[in-house]
């Protein structure tokens, strides 16, 4: 395990859906955040990083959610690069309240790609070193990602925006989330509260593309609820996700 | 003029645009999330204000730019009610540099709804006094908006999204300015920067509504851009704007 780095953060109004509680896409821009802080405390900023040819782009995340932040709530967000092999980094995020509970824990999967191939780079110890985090031989697999049934399924369409691309000149990854829960629609969402997300980016989508958000809710054997998702952009599958969502 | 109110708010890259520059939706959120914390230190918080039956809205912006927050620059960002009359309040936000220099100005005309008819009601005392602003009796009129033209304007759908309803079940006024600005493109984006906004909210949009983003773009005789807007939903045109740019 690596360095800690926190910060604190008052979670705005501007943050929160029509429920009060701190959005999917908001939670993950201040993660980012405090991982670019800590990434430029360490010497290792994007611009450092470019200049090596490579940029960092983010494959998955798992992420468990005990209570959603609320509106005006002081929280502690920090992160820490865990451990690493040839290919990924392997970092977790805590959004924890003022008395040190954990709220959220976002574990996320970073990869560098090459800038000039846009293929995966293997990790440099020029790049990691500073952060401390372990070398280990393992690949982590992950579950598999529960596919949208073909006939079972809706959808709907959304452009790529100009505030959804980043200053990576790509479309943030929070976007994704945007798309995924939107389509879910108003009565679903401000009745249900997320258990956890599972989520896996394949491709990269770009300005100017539409994508399709297409979902399904399938009801479990335990009595909550699960959403299985997939963005596609024409006939490519650009990102997956799977949701266990319980009655708010 | 009252009592003035200040935060200072470091810039988020999330809360920039592709070219590292605080996207108009941000620096509204942050603006509007400072005015709510001096209501709520005055005891004027909106549960306060809606159990008085009415709830804030705002009409206009007129918004003037010296130079746009960049990404990770901390601001300044302060508040104060200028002056009121019966149905409509003034207020000031600026945003400054960590030197004082204005950055951005915002004048806002508030007005309070009543929430069973849906209609303007008046300014009672007891919601405004502790603000500490001057009565007058004058009405501010500002210059009348240039329309979009019929033959010369274009425009494009845009869904509201769940994440668009704020805490009042309103679409909040920030997401006009997503819809105004994106429909300007990647490539005029990317290449111009805004002098001044200027902006009216005619009628709320709600939830499940689809508008169309009007627009269109005039060379001005003083060689600077002005790009006119409309959001409309159906027949009725919810918001006018205009903005005055120049190349970046």
């Amino acid at each position: 395990m690596g360095k800690k780095y926190g910060e604190k953060h008052k979670v705005g109004y501007y943050e929160c859906d029509v429920t009060g509680h701190m959005t999917q896409p908001a939670m993950l821009a201040v993660a980012i955040e405090i991982s670019e802080a800590q990434s430029a405390a360490l010497g290792r900023d994007s611009h450092f990083v470019q200049s090596l040819g490579v940029t960092w782009i983010i494959t998955n995340y798992q992420i468990t959610y005990n209570r959603l932040p609320r509106a005006l709530e002081t929280i502690t967000v920090s992160t820490m690069a865990m451990e690493y092999n040839k290919f990924f980094c392997y970092r977790n995020f805590w959004l924890e309240d003022e008395a040190g509970n954990e709220l959220v824990k976002i574990e996320a999967v970073f990869a560098l790609m090459d800038l000039n191939t846009r293929k995966v780079a293997t990790v440099s110890d020029e790049i990691i070193a500073p952060y401390g985090s372990e070398k280990v031989k393992k690949i982590r697999r992950y579950p598999k990602l529960a596919k949208v049934e073909a006939e079972k399924g809706a959808s709907q369409p959304y452009r790529v925006r100009f505030y959804d691309i980043d200053n990576n000149h790509h479309v943030n990854n929070s976007v994704y989330f945007t798309w995924i829960f939107d389509v879910l629609g108003y009565d679903f969402l401000s009745s249900h509260t997320p258990l956890s997300t599972a989520i896996r980016f394949e491709k990269e989508v770009e300005y100017g593309n539409q994508v399709e958000s297409h979902y399904q809710i399938v009801e479990t054997a335990e009595g909550t609820i699960e959403t299985r998702h997939e963005i596609r952009c024409g006939d490519v599958v650009c990102c997956e996700a799977n949701i266990v969502w319980q009655k708010a």
